[in-house]
């Protein structure tokens, strides 16, 4: 027999899932309904209109896939690829390597444009690539990876020139950072949950154009998947309320409560909050001597990548992070593995009392390692950034 | 601005969601731990560990989707079949169909068995589908849309003697009647946590066996899900815990409660309470006159389907159970739309004070409506069987 389920409780400063909002801890336990629920469908409607105004597009097709963000992924790709449609994917992480593969598998025709890891992308350099007309355009707002901040706008606008569609990554930006759907011109969009909507992992909001709509609902062949044919989901997230799956129901009700604490708050006040405690952090950071690895100018304020110092041990420190303090940071992925440590102030968890216990605690495990510090230099930074 | 989330208390003795078991909803709002956390990952151990005895196999590659039951479907296919590959599919309803499209969709040439609505298959029925040798053959063993509980045994054999692989959807089977992986020998098989594992809809367990990993594994193709690639999921389950996908944390903590719930009371004792309380409400739907549309002998103890009355208002009569009583309840699906009711004893919902309080509240929704009952007959028949 298991033993009964007493999860710690944590401090979740990684690159997510984030602090979880305690008002959507308990919207997750309120009593489950039918998926065709009256009350349930309301909800639905509710939640397409929250996401809207997130996304700030008007597109009909806003909703959330009932699975986490790499199926966000998933689904943007296989609706709008058939096998042997030309696409273009920007690689400088661990995710725009995933779209490539994830493209691939729905049959296309890739062409990477590359980047080192933590730079981001001009129109420049995508140029060469449009010229081969391709049908989407794949690229990841957020490289989680990496921390780098890719701007959308000049880019939507080259693509667009180009006769592509957009396919834009915003996992871990979305209700971090601004994302203009209809302003910037982005056709197909997916996020997460547990980023920095401060809910637990397992959906995954999209939102397509009516340009993506029609190339979808023009298709020569079906989708590859089923469980992600935006064609039926519509018919159940829209009017006709056609049964596909059923709805997670629960997890709906996290999002939505999530969602109600973001436009609560409004999301300009919710996005200059994120710049302040990053600010913050990285003031702190920097007093300790740490560098990030994104791009001069192009740090997310949510997702702050950042070298290990010389003689530093990586596992060992974040194990204390979390066994003494409760505190969790991610390590590296792929080629940065081992090298950087990815710190998340995303949602719930961009507050002071963490940016501050962070630094603190950070301190401590560096000069136990040795590191040269001047005591309180990190805490007193980010302090001076508040005042 | 959305409204405060205030959803009803019903009583949800549907095709699924079930009731949830209290414990699971106080479940879901525990505290999120990251995905990597070694809480999480010694959780993922004992979710493995009662799925395995749950589905009742040794199968090391056993665990649960992130996704829904339909997802479990598409997963145990799209990993099985690769472009080409034949398989055949035994229709019988709703889901055989559902199973037929996920598999052309994935490539397979399909053939198809098909029986009348309601009854099950026979070793006789698949023979010649048999000779043609396929990879994989489908086959639901609790179709939802129908009642109709199919044996498995006999069929497992045959299909094995033929040299193909069985797949099984369990998705409304598991935890309200055996399931013997290993005994019966399944290949794959799939479920979903919403109908009698009392827990809400979100994640689809799923098993393969040593054979469907080996024909995973010696794939000449990428399987075409990214998200569902069972040889990527392995790595995450399995003692490498290499990174795939955020996994959905709470929702993982409700399944685990879930299941902790059953193996507490027992499987033998959990199938016991389920064909005890069926046989209850059997007694009392007959009383009223209802008929079940399954095969005699093959009526599934968690999902009774019955023919709705002449004279009786499908649409009227499912609305006034909701909104007078609370009790939601299935209407008819494809074929049977407008003329079925599908009502779902099923995990925590199978209980006898569900089985009362329903006939009862039906009793009096068909006397308004015309029907000649014999007051009381039908509640009167039904504690017969529980006396």
């Amino acid at each position: 027999m298991a033993p009964p389920l007493t999860p710690p409780v944590r401090t979740l400063m990684g690159p997510g899932p984030s602090d979880i909002h305690p008002r959507v801890l308990e919207a997750l336990g309120k009593p489950t309904v039918g998926h065709l629920d009256p009350f349930y469908l309301e909800t639905m409607d509710e939640l397409q209109g929250m996401l809207r105004a997130l996304f700030r597009t008007e597109n009909p097709l806003t909703m959330a896939i009932s699975a986490t963000g790499s199926a966000g992924m998933e689904a943007t790709v296989v609706n709008l690829i058939e096998p042997g449609d030309a696409m273009v994917v920007c690689v400088n992480g661990v995710f725009g390597t995933r779209m490539t593969d994830v493209a691939q598998r729905a049959g296309a025709e890739v062409t990477t444009v590359e980047k080192p890891w933590g730079e981001v992308f001009s129109v420049a350099d995508l140029a060469p690539a449009l010229e081969s007309k391709p049908k989407v355009v794949g690229i990841v707002m957020a490289e989680t990876s990496t921390g780098a901040w890719q701007p959308i706008p000049d880019i939507a606008a080259a693509v667009r020139d180009a006769g592509a569609m957009l396919l834009v990554d915003a996992v871990t930006s979305l209700g971090g950072v601004p994302v203009e759907v209809d302003q910037w011109g982005i056709d197909a969009i997916y996020s997460g949950s547990q980023k920095c909507l401060s809910c637990p992992p397992g959906l995954a909001p999209v939102s397509f154009s009516p340009r993506a709509v029609d190339a979808v609902m023009n298709r020569r062949t079906k989708v590859q998947s089923w469980y992600l044919d935006v064609s039926m989901l519509a018919n159940y997230w829209g009017s006709d309320r056609v049964y596909h799956h059923t709805a997670p129901i629960n997890m709906s009700y996290g999002l939505y409560e999530a969602l109600r604490v973001i436009h609560e708050e409004g999301l300009e006040a919710c996005f200059d909050r994120h710049a302040l405690n990053h600010q913050a952090l990285k003031a702190g950071l920097n007093a300790l001597g740490l560098e990030f690895t994104a791009q001069e100018g192009h740090c997310l304020p949510m997702l702050n990548a950042v070298r290990i110092p010389d003689g530093v041990d990586d596992a060992h420190t974040r194990r204390q992070l979390l066994e003494r303090f409760g505190i969790e940071i991610g390590g590296g992925l792929g080629a940065f593995k081992g090298q950087v440590w990815r710190i998340g102030l995303m949602g719930y968890a961009s507050r002071a009392n963490n940016v501050l216990l962070f630094l603190a605690a950070l301190e401590q495990l560096l000069s136990e390692q040795g590191v040269s510090i001047d005591a309180g230099s990190s805490v007193a930074a980010a302090n001076s950034v508040y005042q």
